[in-house]
């Protein structure tokens, strides 16, 4: 087994091992930039195999953003433990660390483009958002969102990705301080909503009454405070 | 001139009817519902005559964006005139006028997808971004932007847009609660930005110092105030 001779891999383990070595590539250059030869040449294969497994390019991008999307939603779960400030904020970070780990292929992906937009790669990021969305629900304890519950929820998702892609270009704030941000940003959407919503503001008061003095939401309601006056 | 005979159009005058009369069905539907025979048939034209002015169903709807984008950028255009929330709240009302005119064809757009998507198109989209960033920071006498106020500035462009792709969708609330809750959303989105820089804290004090008392940024803090206590 250590002759150097190489083993020889299952057709499943190629196309595994394949769609990991797309998946880094297509992560650090936008994938328009990435050719079949690379991928062959990265996996230590021929282009003619890498065709024997996947029909083309494209079908080799929608595996890897796949494997990328499974991963994604993977980092939104969070135990449903301790004050949801400090359970969003973990979920920030794990999902800067993707931003980070993908930014190029996520930049391209999500700014849209002809090389990257496919209705197979459009609803690989749809489930991703929806995922997300399932997700922020079950941890405010709501199985039937009043409509601008939603509104606030899903518009958030859209504010945090757009807060990662202006961050992927050119890094000049630092990430922590996004991450604490979004958290801010969401308690202040809610709040916005509320201001103007009575059932909102019912269903905001019954989530922020069991948040922590020292925790993320009381904490900006007191700087809010502290900069209106 | 009445004899009901039809009057020979010139070229520009025919390309520029060619491109309302697709605009218009661009709008109402989904673009890739939209069919070359129908854009001919609405127009009093022949098929090979639509052709004799554009290449194909992507020049003509490329057309169309071009001339929808200038509409939308020429909407954010407000005099520099009163307190900033209510022209903030002008703007707000001719985008949702603009997205309740175009809302099939604006929501195809905007969320991407193989019929509409294309680095021109693309192109025209983040063009008008760029108008909407332009026009807020002229409004907000700022002329190079620190990173933190060009994040909130860029991130509530994209808050906005998501907020509207959301309304469309059913329409579950009124839209003048939107427009009004998005010029709000700007403020929360800068105050939370501010309440962890003490050089966009600088920043929007100025800001808001000239706002009147019965403005969205005024009852905004008012009713945070009331929320939190």
């Amino acid at each position: 087994m250590t002759t150097g001779v190489r083993r020889r891999m299952g057709v499943e383990e190629r196309r595994q091992q394949l769609i990991g070595v797309a998946l880094e590539l297509f992560s650090r250059r936008s994938p328009d930039e990435v050719s079949i030869d690379e991928i062959a040449s990265a996996a230590g294969i021929s282009r003619p195999l890498v065709y024997h497994y996947f029909p083309g390019k494209l079908s080799l991008y929608e595996a890897a953003l796949q494997r990328a999307s499974d991963d994604l939603a993977g980092r939104f779960v969070e135990p449903h433990e301790g004050p949801l400030g400090a359970r969003l904020l973990r979920v920030m970070r794990r999902y800067f660390d993707f931003v980070d780990e993908h930014g190029p292929g996520f930049s391209a992906l999500m700014r849209g483009g002809p090389a990257v937009g496919s209705s197979t790669t459009n609803a690989l990021v749809d489930s991703v958002r929806q995922a997300a969305y399932v997700q922020i629900l079950s941890h405010l304890g709501v199985t039937n969102p009043p409509a601008r519950l939603e509104l606030v929820v899903r518009s958030w998702i859209s504010l945090a990705e757009s807060t990662a892609l202006i961050w992927l270009d050119g890094r000049r704030i630092p990430r922590e301080e996004l991450e604490s941000q979004l958290v801010n940003d969401f308690a202040a959407l809610a709040a916005v909503s509320a201001a103007y919503d009575e059932e909102m503001a019912a269903l905001l008061r019954g989530i922020v009454k069991d948040e922590p003095a020292d925790g993320p939401f009381a904490l900006l309601a007191g700087r809010l405070i502290a900069l209106a006056s």
